[in-house]
């Protein structure tokens, strides 16, 4: 059984005023009942145990992570003292993995993406984990693009790789960074390009091993943790250690220098929900488009999307609106500008709105 | 002296959700720190004393216009046990004015208006009280057109009437309902129609005359009413026949059947304060043209109207909005359909949120 490392650490401000400093999105049940960790942790229940399954989060989210999943061991929760990107988080839960099984499969997965087709998810797992438990390569998950998108990074595909693990795979020959428009065209007309899903699949070691190689600081960093591990002293060893470390992605660090990268390209209705207008997708609709959590009265209105748990709304002659009326804040944005609220979110910190953040 | 009939009754749903059941219009600060009660009473004060002011409402007000108007002797609440539209509350009151001195001339007045050119006001209010108090006229005011409106009423103005009293006057020879745009347009290009202001100049004797003979069923009521004045028999006594009264306007029950009726052209500023896009009118914008009222964050909005006492707000690429974000409601509504609250005011009482209404 592989282990599941869930990367709980973003900030999603994206989702303000509903996502906050105290609770991310990954906490928030944004599509159906439960929350995106909840759904994360449920979806890969048949490849991994909850006792073989690890989240990996700042320390003030330890309580709403084991409120979310009460069936977790509080010792699966791997606190990240401070936010050091995603190779640092890696690379200690890698650490702590090695105590258990340094020959064993991780899975790294975000707490906050959705899937549709989780048969075909777990399919594509278990080729990668057939593929990963080898040690040669290192496996990652790529999106097959259906629209131009620059907001993912992308992975030129090369060769066609037989891991004679049913599902084809390729070599990952390069990783891009968000491009612009025209060159996401260009990257989605090529056919040879995936999106880049944050998802991994590796042997412990052979991560370990990488990490050694590409980022060294990070490496002797692990190295420092790793006495402490198990002892009283591993908290205030992780902190002092961790602070000093590099802030840089895997896909950075690691990914774009490695060249035993494989990528399986995946269409299992993958969405990293990655702001308001993404919800459309996945909520029912009245007949004029709107979508309305909560209670009220539309006239006159159109493909507007509406959150308002506690307090009732009335819309008159408004249309491609998103309405987020939380508790203590009121979001109203045109549609077309969701990717801006991490603007006014930067904007109402430096105006020193920081209780609705 | 003359006494002031403050006309209090009023609902004002197209103020929603500040406006409400249990706060009308007229008890809200719209503009500046002021009630539009206050600032009404405040108008008048050269005019007329406190002692001299009567505020007519229903029972549910008595305590917010006590609350308003601290200096108002608690007797001169006129209340009106039901809405019986206006005809019925001016008859109430000038019954209860009656009491005090049949002779003396009554302005009765909106208590939710607004007027910006208040020396004017007083001077127009001069000519008429001297006009009304001869005893054979009564006198309205009518306000210059200078849009064809389809909101408000209008007064036909005829031949000029020498009141030696100052200001012009004019017979007034017909009172017409709300006009459609086509005939507004007409109404206002032939110059002898104004607006019809809701404001009212006579003499408390000729008013009781007057609906004897235009209205005789609510004269009867009246006179039923009048032996229990000053007892303690009274307020059973109005609640009993005031229920049989006719629901009729004093527009349509006496000023659109009488004959002696004058017209005193007004262009002192009058603002009925219809509706949420009036307020645009009387507040400091930014250079986008926003009001916020409240705090908040906007990007790329313009021509937004935003009230937002209790909870800041994030507005990012919309325009000509209202927004009013009150602490159990919210209203989203295009400053084209304003005249809409209404409906949705309706809709929401027809779902059962009377709690918000």
């Amino acid at each position: 059984m592989p282990f599941v490392v869930i990367m709980a650490g973003g900030r999603g401000e994206r989702f303000w005023p509903l996502s906050r400093m105290a609770k991310p999105k990954q906490f928030l049940s944004l599509i159906g009942g439960k929350t995106m960790l909840q759904l994360t942790v449920e979806r890969i229940r048949d490849l991994a145990g909850i006792t073989d399954t690890y989240i990996v989060a700042g320390a003030e989210f330890k309580d709403l992570i084991l409120e979310q999943l009460p069936q977790l061991p509080e010792e699966n929760i791997i606190i990240e003292p401070f936010g050091r990107n995603t190779a640092a988080a890696i690379g200690l839960a890698a650490l702590v993995l090695g105590q258990k099984n340094p020959r064993e499969v991780m899975l790294v997965l975000p707490a906050d993406h959705y899937i549709s087709n989780v048969r075909n998810f777990h399919e594509v797992l278990r080729s990668a984990i057939v593929a990963a438990s080898r040690g040669e390569k290192i496996v990652t998950l790529g999106i097959t693009p259906h629209s131009p998108e620059t907001g993912y990074g992308y992975i030129h595909r090369g060769e066609q790789f037989d891991t004679n693990a049913g599902i084809p795979a390729y070599q990952a020959v390069q990783f891009l960074e968000k491009p612009d428009y025209t060159r996401a065209l260009e990257l989605l007309a090529s056919g040879e390009y995936l999106w880049n899903s944050g998802m991994f699949i590796w042997r412990n070691d052979v991560i370990r091993a990488m990490i050694g190689k590409h980022i060294p600081s990070l490496a002797e960093g692990l190295v420092e943790i790793e006495d402490s591990l198990g002892t009283e002293h591993y908290p205030q060893k992780v902190e002092e250690v961790y602070e000093k470390l590099p802030k840089v992605s895997i896909d950075y660090g690691v990914m774009e220098q490695a060249d035993n990268v494989l990528v399986i390209p995946c269409d299992f209705g993958w969405d990293d929900i990655g702001c308001w207008t993404a919800l459309d997708r996945y909520m029912e609709k009245d007949e004029d488009g709107n979508i309305l959590q909560g209670q009220g009265v539309l006239l006159n209105t159109t493909n507007t999307s509406i959150v308002s748990p506690d307090r009732p709304v009335a819309l008159i002659g408004v249309e491609d609106l998103i309405v987020v009326n939380s508790h203590d804040s009121l979001l109203i944005c045109h549609k077309s500008q969701a990717q801006e609220i991490k603007k006014v979110v930067q904007a109402l910190r430096d105006n020193g709105f920081d209780d609705v953040l």
